[in-house]
């Protein structure tokens, strides 16, 4: 377990991070896209970091593909299967017809089977995986890495996996900077869920340490020593106000399944964790992939344990009762709400701007420095030998 | 009085002009920017010359900050009042205490008392004043000038105050230039307004004067000798036809209160004032606000001086009944449909392209050298010794 | 008769296509814009390769000029004929008053007749004709041709002439380009026209040949040996499938009216013809008359030539009952659907970026070197003293 302590280095990461760190999102890892009960052999259009891509499905195998036709730019989505059982997908304008394993070009139906063209033209692949239900691409150049590497093990062990899924106008980069304690207890102190859970003030002693905790690998953890209630504000008043009680119950948080204690917890390539989110026995994990320069798919998952028959029917009525919509819709609305206003003020003054950090963003720096460290395929300069530049910030 | 001709300066002045009166509106001077009963506690968003702004009241005194948190860009204008009775604004996200009087930060309620930002951040504050039921509002980072000194007397102290106000597409600069005899005679001929005020033909010997009549100070006054009709145009025929009658009663929009007897008048910062509209006895105001790069706030004002409750419910009903539909909403409209066009044709063509000007485009090119000599804070060199170059201009 | 096999200098010739065939369409032809009942003496506005237009009519004679008073970029499609009888057409916001015929500023209502502007200001005019129902406009500044060298016979003699008319998404480069064997059999195969007529499979053996036949002048004519159909594809399987039949009815579009045999021919500025369409005994043509730079008039002409009162009820019976609503509106839509493809592409990639062209493509190839050898009033380079490139095409 290793404390990162930022602050020093602080000047030099923000301008690393937002040099390295793209706003179209990383490429070198496995990213999930969609459900695989939603993958058939009809072809599913999105775009993925600016990339237009086709999803389908072959002999019961998911495949993605560029969609656009090299031919002419028809997009391929618009194709149909002309060889039942076969791995092909045929563009709708002349017939070209690919192999949507390689992307190889096999026949070109208004030209012969003695056309010239065939293997001469090519379609993009991406490369797809799909685990627990869920449909993941890798949409890098590079070969894949083992998708199980990118995949967190409590959402791979999981018996129950649900998901919500949105487009959000805005920056991943924001989103992923979201979680810590620092918004958690003034953002939704008025949400129906926070109102359950009592959680209201601040957190005290907050620091980002990086290691394991329990069975779910490593990640970068949110710790904190208490939380400050009820203080006096010198010429404003005592806050929060004594209505909203003082019994802070954080502790329900604590104590998470395969042992993940700190509430919240994030890794590369940007997945947040929440451990008893959004109802007690889970863990919640959320994607922030990037479709176009001002959008991206809010990917959110929730992961039960249940093992008897009994404990699953607990579990899916009090997650289909309160916990997806009070939790993951509602009170993840009005996270959308903030990260969309960060995208269009950073659009205004320059995304490299960097914000004056406080205490609490100590976090998010410790998230800067850990992606810059971390980074898949990146060849970020080294970070430590700099001197400090402290006056650079206002953290 | 100085009778302000300016075709010998026509090129010149025309060039400085674009250079020096910017597209975004002249930020050294108060503009209205809603009713004093629309500010309340509950924040306000506008977006004012490109700054996205809030305006909200505290303790019974209107404010505006801008609408952006200095940490992460979240619109203010999602906070609250944490502390009732306090001058403060809290932002949505994580707490930041502004004191909306000065901008600083306060507290930051997800970081405790003793949080070390606080005093080291701000918000950017504008001076905001009322009068008559309007807040006024002072863009500019310099020292503003008392308020009275941007209202014109003949709303100060008129008894009635009635505001029609709509965002309109186009540049304010081609709406100040809208006014003046002609115009007025042509476009809004088939107006129920012009209709029933039988004004139609055109202005004869327009001059533009700089100089005070009666009360309301010094303004750009539109003069002209008389009103032509009627006339033979070679080859084309008899205009206007007669059925529109041949007696033009302008007569009726002279001898306005506080011995305003030109029709239209202009002054900076791009204020228009009609005499007698949109019902005898009244003054009429008119400012253009741009919001952002196509857009402006046009805010009309009727000025009404009745004395007794007899007067002022005979205002009322002329006003109310006839006046503000016909005149500031409908009248008005065809303005707008003409200064939508200036701004689609100089975005097109650019806004530095000088339109050909005819004779009484004379007020206009007066406005603009007016515009220049007395623009405040500006520093526009000397216009007069350089020679005229009258062939650059087909005025 | 010329067969044009332009494969050797392919890349040559795609890049002086792209480099001489500009976007916004081709000035220098007569292209068509309405329905001549469409222009009356109320103005009618359209944008033209990028130009506003406004259109109308003056003493039985339609004229086009520009859609923007010089004076202040005023739409003229909201101004007025104040002289009935003239041919002139008034400015709604400070009535200069136009000709029409040569735009010459001739009165300035609100300035009186002595106005000393007259004369000396003038708005843009284009050449405008009337043929069988049909407006055209001429957009280049040079002296235009006689319309009816623009003009195909087949149109000129038409005793029966209908429209279909749409804006389309996207650029005229790449409707012109859609013809074509390749794309029909495959694209068109699901639509109701060609289930009726049967066709289906592929062109074997195209070539382009430029020359006459009939009497409908030259054009490009795309030339086929005959259909292949139910081929064996290597791995694949066969197809098309028996289910479609295996009889291919292709007699039914040869021998049209005129003497046109082949089914689809070009000719310069990108006007299409296909025989017997939408129904037999038929000619028919299409433009693509780009407006904005996203944007095309995509107008369809379908020309009958019954002679008895007999023959034209079954000619209007069978276009209204059936070819219009078929063939114009439900067929050619498919095709809309491709070019816009093409036009996202090319805008994502660039439009200079060459298509990897395969067989059926030769008569698009052939198409870009007739309009680069044709091209009226163009100056392009000599093709043929270059080497051939072979190597930098995939045809
Ligand atoms: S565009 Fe896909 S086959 Fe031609
Ligand atoms: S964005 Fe306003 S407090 Fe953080
Ligand atoms: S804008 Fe057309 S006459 Fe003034």
């Amino acid at each position: 377990m290793q404390v990162i302590d930022a602050r020093a280095d602080a000047a030099r990461i923000n301008e690393l991070f937002y040099q390295h760190i793209p706003e179209s999102g990383l490429r070198n890892y496995w990213h999930p896209v969609a459900l695989s009960r939603e993958i058939t052999e009809r072809p599913l259009a999105r775009t993925l970091m600016g990339d237009p891509v086709v999803l389908l499905r072959r002999q019961g195998v998911a495949y993605a593909v560029a969609n656009a036709c090299p031919h002419r730019g028809t997009q391929l989505s618009k194709g149909s299967c002309e060889f039942p059982g076969s791995r092909t997908l045929t563009c709708r304008y002349h017939g070209w017809t690919f192999d949507v394993a390689d992307g190889r070009l096999v026949a070109a139906l208004t030209d012969g089977p003695d056309s010239a063209i065939v293997g001469k033209a090519r379609v993009r692949t991406y490369a797809v995986a799909e685990r627990q239900g869920i449909v993941w691409i890798w949409l890098a150049d590079s070969a894949p890495v083992p998708v199980e590497q990118d995949i967190p093990r409590g959402l791979l062990e999981a018996s129950e996996v649900h998901t919500v899924r949105r487009v959000a106008a805005g920056n991943w980069r924001w989103h992923v900077e979201n979680p810590g304690l620092g918004h958690a207890t003034f953002l939704h102190r008025d949400s129906a869920y926070m109102r359950m859970v009592d959680m209201f003030g601040y957190a005290e002693g907050p620091s980002a340490v990086l290691g394991t905790e329990g069975e779910d690998g490593e990640w970068l953890l949110d710790k904190f020593a208490g939380m400050g209630n009820n203080r006096e504000y010198p010429g404003l008043g005592t806050w929060p106000p004594k209505r909203f009680g003082e019994v802070i119950k954080l502790t329900k948080f604590a104590d998470g399944p395969l042992g993940v204690n700190s509430i919240v917890s994030v890794r590369l390539p940007g997945i947040v964790r929440v451990s008893n989110f959004p109802i007690g026995g889970s863990l919640y994990y959320e994607w922030f992939v990037q479709t176009d320069a001002d959008h991206y798919l809010y990917f959110q998952v929730a992961c039960g344990y249940p093992k008897t028959l009994l404990q699953r029917a607990s579990w899916l009525a009090r997650f289909y009762g309160w916990g997806r919509w009070a939790g993951m819709v509602r009170f993840n609305a009005q996270d959308l709400s903030m990260t969309e206003d960060s995208h269009t003020y950073a659009k205004r003054h320059g995304s490299n701007d960097p914000a004056p950090l406080y205490r609490p963003d100590g976090f998010q720096l410790a998230w800067r420095k850990y992606a810059l460290e971390q980074l898949r395929g990146g060849k970020v300069p080294e970070l430590r030998p700099q001197p400090a530049i402290r006056e650079a910030t206002s953290y």
